[in-house]
């Protein structure tokens, strides 16, 4: 199992948003949406192993984290508006708590911040992987990301609070290549390294 | 300069289609708008020597071609709504004719088909790569992939004679991996590579 954690600092809270202006009133949602759109999708099928956990960090009921998870998931469809449908379902629920509700089929919301998450990961025995321009080389590390959990952040970043606590509980940081990318990018070629890992198929 | 065709076979060909239905009622252009995503966007930047041509087919006015080009591009954000908006405003000219037409600053619209599309870069002595299953690893073409024409299908990939078309003028087919993905993410392989390939950063 891979888990990705995608941090949105401006995130929305609460299901009010519109679907029409995800990148403006919604507080950047569209980063959050192709996301889950790289994590799930392959070609007419969906990753099964795989988990996407989003922490919305926007107004006005911060922080939430919603859990996809690729075998239990439905009603999802590679284009930005359905993600954000089951992100605003999600945070449409009133009775969000610290323990999970599950919204739909595949996705559950509660009350969580980033450390809670780092150390529920940490103390299952993972590795916490993080992303930085002067990190190792992707190709280097080869099986050593299986069962990884990778943190990415939206068009911010990290806060340095949030990189301090994240180093703190890390395995180590990763680089995908020589330009810094966009979160959703970064993910498909984190899953590609792995895909080529499974079947040896990580040769120049 | 690397240029991407992505096929759109049932993408509209007017302008009057919703922003709020691009995977419905347009036809699946919200394959095309990710798709554009994925050439040109870097993290808080954008890559000037790519091209992306979208060749549109479905109704009413098949077959357009939509140019979007790096180095002059304007008013492009990452989410899907924006790659929809620049292609809605190119297919709303009513002058487009077997010349390109510029619609916004970096976006060109004309009608042509395949077959000119790949003579065109064919008599320009380009090489033309085509994305197979069965093709060579993506990884051992290294540095000649430099400069190429990379030729994407949709959600229904290639029909039998556009495959005949491109296996006709293509340098090779192309595999990014052990299992089959959607376009923007081939797409986002791709430029990994060529990243590497600019700074030699491709061994394992």
């Amino acid at each position: 199992m891979q888990d990705f954690i995608i941090i949105g600092h401006k995130a929305v809270t609460t299901g009010g948003f519109s679907l029409n202006d995800m990148p403006g009133s919604a507080g950047r949602m569209d980063i959050l949406c192709r996301c889950i759109n790289s994590v799930f999708f392959l070609s007419h099928d969906l990753r099964r192993d795989v988990q996407a956990h989003l922490l919305l960090l926007g107004e006005s009921n911060p922080p939430r984290v919603i859990r996809f998870n690729g075998e239990k998931i439905r009603y999802l469809n590679p284009d930005e508006r359905s993600a954000g449908a089951l992100i605003k379902k999600a945070l449409e629920l009133d009775n969000i708590s610290f323990t999970e509700t599950r919204s739909t089929p595949g996705v559950w919301v509660r009350e969580a911040d980033l450390i809670t998450l780092l150390r529920e990961f940490a103390s299952d025995g993972r590795k916490i992987f993080y992303f930085r321009e002067d990190g190792e080389d992707l190709r280097h590390i080869n099986d050593g990301i299986k069962d990884g959990v990778f943190i990415l952040g939206d068009h911010l970043g990290l806060t340095e609070d949030e990189e301090e606590l994240v180093l703190g509980l890390s395995t180590g940081t990763i680089s995908v290549g020589p330009l810094s990318l966009h979160a959703d990018h970064c993910i498909i070629l984190i899953l590609n390294e792995l895909d080529r890992v499974m079947v040896g198929q990580t040769e120049r």
